[in-house]
């Protein structure tokens, strides 16, 4: 996979660069991905998934999400600092994609937000655990295996966000993402009840992703071509 | 290929890592599409299906499904012993999945069943056969004929059911698979009476799909870089 | 592109393989994408022929259209006694699909059936010759443009029908394949008034489709690594 | 990338090639796409966009779109004349498309207009801008990116439209490209009033999508395989 969760250590440009591509990708990600209404919603997040991870995968390794971020901090494969802007820089371009909606869409004020549909904040938990698992299972698998998958990679991504939208969409918004979720939380004020369940569950079921591709892949930093 | 039907023979480590990556992604494909309702449920599944070899492909081949197992078992690309280990892992994720409907799903008593709609037994029998014959005929195209088509195999596969599942799923809802049939089956109690046909058609469709490849493509012992 | 139009000379038996080829995976096309309904239609007919072009294409080169092996013949890349036999087993397999959904399908009597739908036979013959222009185009292009599409090439073939089917469907039902037009029509006796529109239209399109890649890419003969 | 974004000088015969693909296929894509209709309109002109940067791409590297070739100038990637010409091309070829639509569309008063939905045109302008830039930055992306992205870069900028489209679309009915606002607004007299904001907005996005590229990938004329 040409960059795909490569991060490329060497001088302070690239980094800064790194940080601007997380920053612009996570915007439109979430102006798209965030007005998409109805039964356009879920190929429209998964589809711009898939289109941005292409454009950031050679620059920043194409996280565009706090809870892949957070995976690889645990797997080694991001630095301490390095993550940590990243988060800032994901949850900020989603905080601008809000306040985008609000110029552009006309009434926007809850567009992009979060909310349980007809189902316990026990059962959101479980949702996004296991959707933000499936995410974090497939970046791991097609950058993590050998022999990767190639360009494929940032397509497989996308379509697990698509996958998992399309059922769970329905119960939950489908965000998979804490940084979606804060993005319009923060700018309208909405959804901070379930604000914990959303994003404890997305950081556990991608840390979850992350830690079986040991036993499945061996550890990355043994297969993988990555450095941080 | 990177790894797809093919399942590196080694450590019993490897064993094990292969039958867990059957029982993770056959619990995860079975969560996402089972639950999937109505216009959806298509390239839910499909895609699912896509992502979910993508991420077994290298770790156990990415069958996750009996039909396809019992076929590569005819072929002698499978020993019998991993075969078995295969379609209780496949079956038991299944059944984790049905269950786990229960917990995040309200009133979740029919997720995931089968059953005909307006058909016969004799006219089911008909779609899954053929409908499964298409599945298993694409995984050998791709993964046996030489040169083969590398990355996009998976994708192929998905494509099929996606295919598949948008014509046939009005008539049987395009199961394709036992294990996704039991799975339900087993924890909601449902679909018994055609259970004979939905599962005898689609294994008696897989085993067309492999053999037909010989004719075609040559065995694969021949062709391909399996081993078993 | 392994294999896309290409139609590797050899023994008997090869040849025997690729007719069969193109008999089963017309029949597998039309029996999938002759029985969609409505808005599933589109995707249900370019996936299903992405997927069955990955499956023929190591094979018989993947035509599954008459218009596409009449174009091949024109561009001097089948032989005739090649084509002939090619066009009869595609015309075979649509046949059988059509008589496989009055087994299948309750009430089955115009099932894949084609016809213009508020347009005139002239605007019918405008639409499938355009929509046919645009599939033949594409499939030279992915096979014959140097550095080719390579594993991308099946895919892209089927998305061109998914596109034109989007758009036209609507207007002539997208046939795009003389083979998908006789087939029902031969079982169910219908359309045979707008059969000359449709059929002409075809051949027309493909022929300009392969035409008009000699001075765009050359001709395939020089670029190309086909054989017949 | 197989020719992406590439221009091959040589010959005058080669030049000429270029602008004809451009020409043809921004018809087609015009055709197809502005003649989709509500649910389908976003799969048809993103799916339709990939088949024909397929087509086009060794050709005369797939601009298919006076944005994209106004940011290949603005980058050096383009020359002043080859520019002029393609964007002569583009807007002929979504002319002719327009005029065909008269002929084979009952009552096709304005198929394929652009209008603002319910939103003013400082915000049309927001959306196309951004969606245009999407849509320039995933080009640069897939083709300026080391290591590359390889066959997959078409199939990306097709997605890049699709995702744009299924939000935007329902706002500005997601243009995106000059060439295909003019060419209904030529034929049928519809949308001036709403012109330079959609025409200026795309122009906008698309260069600052080139020039964004600079500091994330270096200049493409360090890294690439352009010429021109």
């Amino acid at each position: 996979m040409p960059g795909l969760l490569h991060t490329e250590e060497g001088t302070t440009t690239r980094l800064y660069a790194a940080i601007a591509a997380e920053f612009v990708c996570s915007f439109l990600f979430a102006f798209i991905g965030g007005a998409a209404l109805g039964s356009s919603a879920a190929a429209a997040n998964g589809i711009a998934l898939a289109v941005l991870v292409y454009v950031a995968a050679n620059v920043s390794g194409g996280h565009l999400n706090p809870a892949v971020t957070v995976a690889t901090l645990v797997t080694g494969h991001t630095s301490v600092a390095r993550g940590l802007a990243y988060i800032v820089a994901q949850t900020a371009g989603c905080v601008l994609a809000a306040g985008m909606h609000i110029l552009l869409i006309p009434k926007a004020h809850d567009v992009g937000c979060f909310a349980p549909n007809g189902i316990s904040l026990g059962q959101v938990f479980g949702w996004e655990a296991i959707m933000t698992f499936l995410l974090v299972v497939t970046i791991y698998s097609v950058a993590v295996g050998q022999p990767d998958f190639g360009v494929m990679g940032p397509l497989a991504i996308g379509l697990a966000v698509w996958a998992a939208a399309l059922t769970g969409g329905g119960f939950t918004g489908a965000a998979l993402n804490p940084a979606r979720f804060l993005g319009p939380a923060i700018v309208f004020g909405c959804g901070w009840g379930a604000a914990p369940a959303y994003i404890f569950a997305e950081l556990l079921g991608g840390v979850a992703g992350a830690v079986i591709s040991w036993p499945l892949y061996g550890t990355g930093l043994q297969f993988g071509r990555w450095a941080d």
